[in-house]
């Protein structure tokens, strides 16, 4: 909770389960008796809550989030002050494919190239200011390179470093992206969804930073609030407060909560009414999809995939995700759905958002396309609603050498094939 | 010109040279008579310039700009709408490192990872309402990319499509990254400087936004635009009104000249005094340094490098600058200086700005920050200087398998391991 309370509120009970509504103490605690994972009950601030005046990035909504983020003024803390503030934009060209009056929320616009610096940047601040010694993740990934980046960027005594366990078998490649920011790395062997569980209950003066922990949840949970922000800056003279959905992927569902979290703040601010709430739409790989299964099938829970397959939204695959019930949740209470779609129309939609709407994005980005086209298909989304799909990661990292068949002209012939080609 | 003007000022002689104080008219002519490049002339709509109240992006400094960027509405135009509003941050854990108050300027934090979007946004946006059916550019880089991204984001008919000369030996890997855009690719055999400026005059219905022009250094204006408000904003208690110095790569001098003509226009606006002027200090590598070398000769125009050897920083390696002699006078008229680095103070720069401050920047850009410690060395800059070092690109697109030399740990080990690692 914010407000009057210490910038570090580690006595009071300020964490709250979504599920049973019962409370604990952050940080002794991420998860609730009943199973599922807690998130800071930042409700009470949330009444008081209005569009700030002023400031950028992540600490934009300080008001609403556990800690400040930054250094000594607003913006110093390298990476975690350059996180956030990423642009909403209209991509009518894309509106006739999509079957909706379509949004780009380009997250790939943050530092290490992905939303995780939103949540990395909350995390690294709060142990940095808890003088926490140590700021870890478990990640191969998005997540591993922003937890690095952030600790880096944090300067002055006393700062956090970070700690990233990355599976045994993780590529050179990868490796070396992370390496870069000079992060502790340990690679273990063994079972990865254990190690994830069981970093957040470890006998260790390391703070965890994990997809679905509640820092991170906090933090991710200004992609959603920058969404409204500037939707209803850009349609002030329009009758619509809020688009009609919001459209991400989802892997472990911590992102997908933090969006759930987003809206209800946004409501108890009353800066939108219950009937404004935008549906939540969650899109997985087809080859590895526990939270669209449970959907299906009508379930209370998620369940562990037992039968995941290889994807090309690989960032994405989780087999087991920790927040996957949480997100099944918020898809059914925003009368929203979560849906899986197969790797074929993955690639199609990425091809699509950079030659239609030149954005280059990582294959899981690409599922909320894919997934958008699904549900205009179905009559799930109609031409007049206002979607956003959420751009999670940049597709720089993985430039393959491709086929581009290409004329050679000689210089001195340039003139004449312009004329030719133009005519 | 903006103001009572139309979008598409064309008839009017809108172009002013920076040396001779000659007009000309935009489109017909990008270079002057006296053989120096034209840019602009917006300092009747500097006048009555006042920091906007709202907007993002280039489009935020419309009234400084030949034509309003997006389509529709303020936020369409899918990546030209995306560009700009890049972070602002003190990098406070660096300034023992510098030698001054180290602020970095985050451009990869653009659509394409590259400085290039603010130009590419407003030469698409120009093309696209003057109705030129071509809009093309001059690259194998990032300027490549930018303009094939942006031409593919502006939706609705009757819009540009992008055409992308490059050199008959480009990468495969380099081709690919820029057909994903789907512009159209012609491969050109010859003189690489001779078709930059040939395409300047070519006789085809394609509007060239090549990296010093006139539109891209419009476009171009805004990272100085945006490094003025946002220190003004951060400083608002303080004294100074204007950062002490900026500090970025030169290649084509087009971003440098740029930058001086923002600051000639703030001034111009009275939003700060000229003794607020910053200082300009311009980095080449010392494999490639035309324009350092003229002005450490004390010259007053810059003359190729026919000594020019290869450098980690590929993208600024530019031996016959066609905006050189106006970098030059941009150093010289505030007071800063042009200066070069060789590779290994680059690859230095470019790791401490991973490990110590969390970017992830291309060897270009790190050409700053070993500036910037050699012009702290000399006593050029002092610890109580507030340096910006604009990043212009991202390093995402040049990540190497490297060496990083990790341990392994059984998952049953872990939490002894931790224990050890962290006491
Ligand atoms: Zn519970
Ligand atoms: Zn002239």
């Amino acid at each position: 909770m914010t407000g009057d309370s210490p910038e570090i509120a580690s006595d009071s009970r300020d964490l709250t389960c979504y599920r049973c509504g019962a409370n604990a103490a952050f940080p002794d605690r991420k998860r609730c008796d009943c199973g599922e994972p807690l998130w800071f009950d930042t409700d009470a601030a949330a009444e008081a809550f209005a569009w700030p005046d002023a400031g950028t990035g992540v600490s934009r909504y300080a008001d609403l989030l556990p800690v400040e983020t930054g250094g000594d003024s607003r913006t110093d803390g390298g990476v975690s002050a350059a996180a956030g503030s990423t642009p909403l934009v209209r991509a009518s060209g894309l509106d006739a494919d999509a079957g909706c009056r379509l949004w780009l929320k380009d997250e790939s616009e943050n530092p290490t190239g992905s939303f995780k610096d939103r949540g990395s940047a909350v995390g690294v601040a709060w142990a940095a200011r808890a003088g926490r010694e140590w700021v870890g993740t478990v990640s191969h990934g998005n997540m591993a390179m922003s937890v690095a980046a952030n600790a880096a960027g944090v300067g002055g005594s006393g700062s956090p470093r970070a700690l990233v366990l990355v599976p045994d078998d993780i590529s050179e490649e990868r490796l070396a992206a992370i390496a870069q920011y000079d992060p502790e790395l340990v690679r273990v062997a063994g079972d990865y969804g254990r190690l994830y569980r069981e970093t957040l209950d470890a006998d260790a003066p390391v703070e965890f930073v994990n997809s679905d922990t509640p820092l991170r949840v906090a933090g991710q949970k200004t992609t959603a609030l920058e969404i409204c922000e500037a939707f209803a800056a850009e349609t002030r003279t329009r009758t619509k407060r809020a688009p009609d959905a919001i459209v991400l992927p989802v892997s472990s569902g911590g992102h997908a909560s933090a969006t759930w979290k987003a809206l209800r703040e946004l409501r108890t601010a009353g800066l939108f009414a219950a009937a404004d709430l935008p549906r939540l739409y969650f899109v997985q790989a087809a080859a590895c999809d526990p939270i669209a299964a449970a959907y299906r099938d009508g379930n209370d829970s998620v369940m562990p995939a037992d039968d995941a397959g290889d994807t090309v939204a690989y960032s994405i695959a989780n087999a087991d995700p920790p927040s996957g019930t949480r997100a099944l949740a918020a898809a059914r209470a925003t009368d929203g759905a979560v849906l899986s779609v197969p790797d074929d129309e993955i690639l199609d939609a990425k091809a699509t958002l950079a030659s239609e709407a030149g954005f280059c994005v990582e294959p899981a980005s690409a599922t909320t396309l894919a997934g958008i086209r699904r549900l205009a298909d179905s009559g799930e989304l109609d031409a007049d609603d206002d979607v956003v799909a959420v751009l999670t990661g940049t597709g720089f990292r993985e430039l393959d050498a491709g086929s581009a068949t290409t004329e050679t002209v000689a210089l001195g012939d340039l003139s004449e094939r312009l004329r030719a080609l133009t005519a």
